[in-house]
C-alpha cells in the first residue's frame, strides 16, 4: 500500500481523495490546507493539518490548489527529494520547486462540489522528471482511471486550452441561449434535448462532419437575419466570429 | 385517422414520416419531391410523387424543404384553403402563400440521416392562423412528442437563433478542440468525457451558475498564456470574444 498526502482541500482534492481511498494499492493518509475552514469542510475521515511542520512521510505528494498559488507553495514545502506533483492543466511541471522530484497528475474533468464523479472514464494526464516516478504516477492513475495519458507540458497546455473551449466556452454558449430565450419569455428547457443530442453525436462522429446550420450551408440570408436579431446584443460579435470561422472552414 | 401529405423527402421529412406513421391518429399518405432521386432514397413504403397535379386530399400538408425554397414553393401549391405548414425555425408563418390556411410545425432537433431519433422528447413549436388549425397541429404534435410549445413567429426566430448557438456553434467549438489537439499529435477522445459531463450538467443546473474556467475566476495570467498559444491561430478572435463576454458577465 503506497501512501499519498494531499496539499489542498478543495473540490479536486476531495474527489481525488474519495477515488484513491477506494483503490487497492494507494491511500491518502493526510490532507493539508492552510485554511482551517476548508479543512473542516473536507468531510472525510482522514488526518488533517494546517501545519506544514507535521506533514507525514508519503510516496506521492499531490498539490491540488489554485493554479496561481502552485509555484509559491511548492517553494515552501519543508522537505527534499520526494515526489511532488500538481494537478493543473496550465502550469508547467518545471515551475514546481526543484527541491523535490517533480511531476504532474492532471485529471481532465470539471469538478462541481456536489456532482458525483466516475473517475474510471476521466483521462488523467501524467508527466514526471524521471521514468521511475512516471511509473508510480501511472500506477496511481490506473488505480482510479482506465484512461492514463503520458503527455509533455506543451501537450498538456493545449489539452487545457481545448478543455477551456469545449467546457467553459460551450457552457457560456448554453448561457447565451438561455439568456436570449429568457428575453422572449421562453425557458431554457426547450433547448435541453438539442444540447444533449449535440454532445452525444461526438461519440461516433467527428465534429467536422456533423457540422450543420446556416454558416455550414452558406445561408447568408439567415445569417443576416440572425445578426439583425442580435443588433443590440453583446453576443453579436461572438455570433459573427464563430459564423465566419465556420464559413471559412467549409468554403471549398 | 387524419391524413398528412409531406412536401419534401429529406432528413426532416423522413424522420417526421417515421414518427407520424407510428402514431395512432395520423398517417402520412403521400410524399412529394420534385427530384426523383430524393424520392427513391425515401425508403418507406408510401405513395410517392413528383407531380404536383397528383397531390391527394389531406388534413395537413407539411412543407419540409430547405428554408430558402419555402416561400416560392408555397406559391406553387395547386389548391386553396387547406392547412399548409412549414417546419422551419427561421421562416415567418406569414411568408407562406395566403392561398391556404397557414401554420408552422417546427421540431427543435438536429436531424442526421442515420441517427435514430426519439421524437417523444423533441420540443415541437407550433403556430397557426386560427385556433382550429392550431388544435389540429397540437394533436398532430402530441401524437409524436410530449413537448408541444405554442409560440409566435418572433419567439420561434429566437428559439432558432438559440439553437444555432447551442448546437451549430457548440459543435464548431468541439471541432476547434479537436483541431488544436490534432496539431499536438493528440486525439479528440481525450475531450469526450468532459464534453458529455458539460452537457449533462444543464439537466439540473443553470449554465450561469455552473460556469467555471479562467475567465470566470478572472485569471488573466492563464488567459494571456492561452491567447499566446493561439497567436497564429484563426481561433484567437473567438477565444478573445467569448472570454471577454464571460469576464463582462461576472465582473461584479
Amino acid at each position: 500500500m503506497k501512501s499519498i498526502v494531499l496539499f489542498g482541500a478543495g473540490n479536486v482534492a476531495l474527489h481525488l481523495c474519495k477515488a484513491i481511498n477506494k483503490s487497492k494499492n494507494f491511500q491518502v493518509i493526510q490532507v493539508f490546507s492552510k485554511t482551517k475552514k476548508t479543512l473542516d469542510n473536507f468531510n472525510l475521515n482522514i488526518d488533517k493539518t494546517n501545519d506544514l511542520g507535521t506533514i507525514k512521510q508519503a510516496s506521492v505528494y499531490i498539490v491540488a490548489i489554485s493554479d496561481d498559488s502552485i509555484i509559491e507553495f511548492s517553494k515552501k514545502i519543508p522537505f527534499k527529494n520526494r515526489l511532488v506533483v500538481h494537478t493543473s492543466g496550465s502550469v508547467g511541471m518545471e515551475k514546481l520547486s526543484s527541491n523535490n522530484r517533480r511531476g504532474v497528475f492532471y485529471p481532465l474533468q470539471t469538478f462541481t462540489s456536489n456532482a458525483k464523479i466516475n473517475f474510471l472514464e476521466i483521462p488523467i494526464c501524467i508527466e514526471a522528471d524521471n521514468q521511475e516516478d512516471l511509473k508510480v504516477l501511472e500506477k496511481l492513475g490506473r488505480s482510479i482511471s482506465n484512461n492514463i495519458q503520458v503527455v509533455t507540458s506543451t501537450q498538456r497546455e493545449h489539452i487545457h486550452l481545448s478543455a477551456v473551449i469545449v467546457n467553459n466556452f460551450v457552457n457560456h454558449l448554453y448561457h447565451m441561449g438561455q439568456d436570449l430565450l429568457h428575453h422572449q419569455s421562453l425557458t431554457f428547457d426547450i433547448l435541453k434535448p438539442l444540447i444533449i443530442e449535440t454532445a452525444s453525436k461526438i461519440k461516433g462522429l467527428r465534429p467536422f462532419e456533423t457540422q450543420t446550420g446556416p454558416a455550414r450551408r452558406n445561408d447568408l440570408k439567415t445569417i443576416e437575419k440572425q445578426l439583425h436579431l442580435l443588433k443590440d446584443s453583446p453576443y453579436q460579435e461572438i455570433y459573427k466570429n464563430i459564423t465566419n470561422s465556420i464559413l471559412e472552414k467549409y468554403k471549398n
